[in-house]
């Protein structure tokens, strides 16, 4: 039943960032810990992290590679849910749909700065979560858009 | 216009799997190329890749991360294409669309095997490609399913 | 080249109701025109259509059916992209992802009100653009979700 | 969980193909009845459909509309369930994604041969259940890819 409600935060309760934090190392995979995401806004149901444009991210052609922005879109979501539920609690992706709309340029000697992901949970029911994620550029432009479902386990 | 047709390969050219393989570290980012991709087999417009399941691709769920099967699916898919054009020519991902149907086990401390990655051109255009990718647990069954554009630059 | 822009209306332009209206009986297949799909607002870039919760569209399960919400978000981009366009050019969908977050409750033997779309312009570039679609239940709440890539011809 | 498994009909039980074809005017909207889809083909968890080039699916393109594609997609994955479920079960579309590979010519003033749906199910979950779609062309060119989540009620 994807429509059934699961018992979540309220609305206006305060997020333990240093909590959400904390699941980017203990909670994933050390090669995900590695894209250095840093929590810097969190209400129930949205996170703000900021991702370092590091020269590792940076391919060839001198852009951020996507596979780094859809790890990064990924493992945002997995926080704005947790943040919802009031705690991580198991779960899993069940899809996810990215579409790159603007390169985020990078070098590959040097950081350039930080790109902003923003994750909210659209929908939260008792087996299903739903929710969408913006990564901004520097200048705070859209460059990707991804929607995702995961299931809550 | 979508639909015209882009110069390939013939569909019986062989493909040099040495120069697939290259693309994995010249092409991608320093972080992708980390996952440590194999070039197994490939043909015009077709390419099959182990993934190791090596712990810092594993998060604390027991299972390979969704981000480390993304990335490849994605990395695979240049792969293909690259095969179909006879060469790597610069390309940028539209969108990508991962559906993960099963879990690929794995451990936090010790290699895993290997999950199979098979990249297929489902039509190449002139200024758009699409592809499918499938990634394989150790057993051979679909574990996640991938749907992508790709814009020839 | 899908960064590079298209001419676009400017952002406060005044956009012709009416001819948006008439593009939902001029342009699209009359099976789509049977969705009595409605122009409530627009401004260059966006737009909010009135979709009916009529009877043909609704399934033995008492819900506005899946394919009806698919249509009008589709739909409903031709005219966002048009309106930031300044008019209608051939366009053709490249990919379309939907995501169903809770049903639309309908009868199969009389009106049920409306549900409402709202299609925006996520970029426009030069040969592509992108959006999303919000489609509303009667009371204001997301029903469904989509992306979208267009192709400009 | 998304991972166990939903009891289905051995691989090589017979499929009832009238029952299948009941569906279509039992269980889903009118609007889509008014598709016209023939089943043609049956197995547990794949079934093929005919979808009737129809000049009320052409737009003024000249073009069988995505509109169309998209809902007789959707519709044949719910039969390829029901066939591996070894009949109908409430479902509801999660989410469906779907690429547009190839235009299918169609005339808005006389009928223009058929296309063919192909609906697979990838795999059957206890409560999930995933699947792919090919809509081919009259010649049997892949003309739309489709996938997709179902949640079994």
């Amino acid at each position: 039943m994807p429509h059934a409600t699961t018992p979540a935060a309220p609305a206006d309760a305060t997020v333990d960032l240093a909590a959400l934090q904390a699941l980017l190392t203990d909670r994933v995979a050390p090669w995900v810990t590695a894209l250095n995401l840093r929590v810097l806004e969190a209400r129930p149901g949205e996170v703000v992290l900021a991702l370092p444009v590091a020269p590792h991210h940076v391919h060839g052609g001198g852009v951020l590679c996507g596979q780094s922005i859809m790890a990064a879109a990924d493992t945002a979501m997995v926080l704005a849910i947790s943040s919802q539920l009031g705690g991580f609690k198991p779960m899993t992706t069940v899809q996810l749909q990215t579409s790159f709309l603007r390169p985020i340029p990078g070098s590959t000697t040097g950081d350039s700065g930080e790109a902003r992901v923003v994750a909210r949970v659209l929908r939260l029911g008792k087996s299903l979560a739903f929710g969408e994620i913006e990564v901004l550029d520097a200048a705070g432009r859209l460059a990707a858009h991804a929607t995702t479902t995961y299931a809550l386990l």
